[in-house]
């Protein structure tokens, strides 16, 4: 179903003045698959000093909370939490980034799930350009929402 | 080396006011994997009504202008252009998305040619997810950039 | 009655603080006066290929979306929808542009409304000035409101 | 020429990175047309207490410094200035607008202009809408534009 | 409590899911101390012709509807008021700012009534450095704040 | 000299179009007073887990670049550099932030500055405040500026 196309193909807003609010949960991850040396680098660095993590962590935050600026259909919502965590994952030479977004509105948060992941690997990135530009943003996907009309939805694996 | 951090291991802006502006690009691009439904959809109604595609393009646009605010440590720029592309690839089950961005500045664009990428994905996720919300966004990466200190660079293949 | 200034003159945000939410609709519009060139690039244009129509409809649903900051005394909101449509109108040389905006609130949308047709009109601006700049905005006003204590608002005609 | 679409009608910036940066500037206007009501309040208004015309022409201001953001193809740029400035014309009884915008670019500032007599003309529309919602915008247009390779452009009368 | 950082130590949003929304109300101040050429200037500009206080005014009101975006870790909101009053208080050569914020939300709008002083402060700085820039943002602080699960607060005096 | 007000006492932007640009800097000052139950909270918890210092700053930048959208009248500009630095003075029970701004303009980038200096201590009130809400921010203020007509100005002391 084609919810963000008017019968005419007009882009529009989905209605969901009749919907009541309830508690939307959404869970997303991606991957920052790094080369060898900023893989060094950055186990020798969150050990040291310096951490591009909370930084990367903070820009997905304060990227979710832009959600609805970014994505041109998108409803603005009052977010009651959203978290960010990245974490190395050594034997697969990359940074792996989880999300999570909370509300209580008629409208899901799934995008915010996933504008968090987004900005907080562009956000590695940017960090890590200075050692080597060939970084990939790879697997960027919902895992699992809950809350709203459609109920639970879960990713294969 | 870590240009974000000073030696004390503290987040930081590089720097750029010793530097003369001179013409900046940047190429990315990225995939979003889709559902068969997802891509007969697609291939449905970018002939017959409405069309996702230019949605999407024009996200990516505005998306770039604002790489300044949402990742933390980008300097803001002048863009001198912006171009974002969506093409269906059926074979793959997948929509390309390719980006282009220009500046004359002292720093570079390829945070802009990625975030145009970005955000123009999550706008198709946003737009196709009523459908299924199944969908990856893969391989989100640089592809080339020229100018600056450091020259031309492009990816490996 | 001046209800965004206090009693010694200060501008100020309407105190919604009592006020119980309810639904709130809202219609606007306004032409965008052409001249012939113009008139008949977009009557080809719309057939053909590129339509600056879409574009300024988008445009016109984010700028609804940013009524609150661009208008220093409206207060913040959740809109439930916001649709704007453009259409051709050449017996008067002209582009119409209608706006309806609707939230749950306890104040009303019309500002949000006419910010859409102000933004989708200055859009539209944007993409023919290259034709000609001639072009005027005219008679952009609100056609209806309901909700809210007062209740429903019609123009006269 | 449509300068904001591609050869295949995909929407785009104008390329503006081989132009030389120059003065820029433009000149709007736009009225606002009241009820007699709001007229006279307007009148007794200025005298007395609490004026509304600085606080619309801050908001033209501010509202012009986003017109980047607002506008989805327009360029990023510097404004050097921006004077807009609101008065009241009871003959028609309505409120003229005049907009000055001013940057050293390499893209024109028509669109500022406009953007800051579109915002200053819908907030006194917000300020007054408790008096009476019946008030109009008028005749927003381009007044005169210098600089950039297409020179001086003035409107007819 | 460190209500800001998880058991590991990373920075995360309060989760507010679980808490109805009730009116929150908070109330801050904050002195900008002038120099004597600035206090006279101030003294005579209110009474004759161009005031900053109610620019700064404004600004306030604006800032404090940006908080969220500002400040990493606060939550997106509806404001239902907010009030910013600036007073020449000349016998302490300084400028008095008040602020008071309202919502009815599920958190506290501590942060609105602090960050509309500080916009308003700014901004009155920016007025007046032409005249000299040794002024002096003083005593930022909450004087009262009602609402939510830890109820009133009010400042030691 | 009231640069920001016309003659006839209208707010404006000062007009920069006439002057070259030029490398400008500033630095700026401010203190967070905080409790003594604050003060050992942050003395051990940058020492074991988590650190409010780091999002603080990370928090002066990003605001640092958004001055030109909260005060009404400032330039956009293009910072070269913002770097922001919080540290513990414990015999004043006090954090200290210094922050420092840099570009190539024709305006000064002393407000982005103090911005810089704004927001992260407010950032820093924003997540100390479960532990107590009596914080004050004291003395905001310039440090010293260079570049510009005017030159280097310095504070007494």
């Amino acid at each position: 179903m084609w919810t963000h196309f008017d019968e005419e193909g007009r882009p529009q807003m989905v209605d969901v003045s009749g919907k009541a609010p309830n508690l939307r949960e959404a869970w997303a991850e991606g991957w920052v698959r790094v080369t060898v040396p900023i893989l060094e680098a950055l186990q020798g660095h969150t050990l040291k000093k310096g951490d591009p993590f909370p930084v990367a962590e903070l820009a997905g935050i304060q990227g979710a909370k832009q959600t609805w600026s970014l994505i041109p259909l998108c409803h603005p919502l009052r977010l009651d939490q959203v978290e960010v965590r990245c974490e190395l994952v050594p034997h697969r030479c990359s940074v792996r980034i989880l999300s999570h977004s909370v509300a209580t509105e008629a409208t899901g948060v799934e995008m915010e799930a996933l504008m968090a992941v987004s900005v907080a690997a562009l956000t590695l990135y940017d960090m890590c350009k200075g050692l080597d530009k060939g970084m990939v943003l790879e697997s960027i996907r919902l895992l699992r929402k809950t809350g709203g009309k459609s109920g639970t939805w879960s990713c294969d694996g």
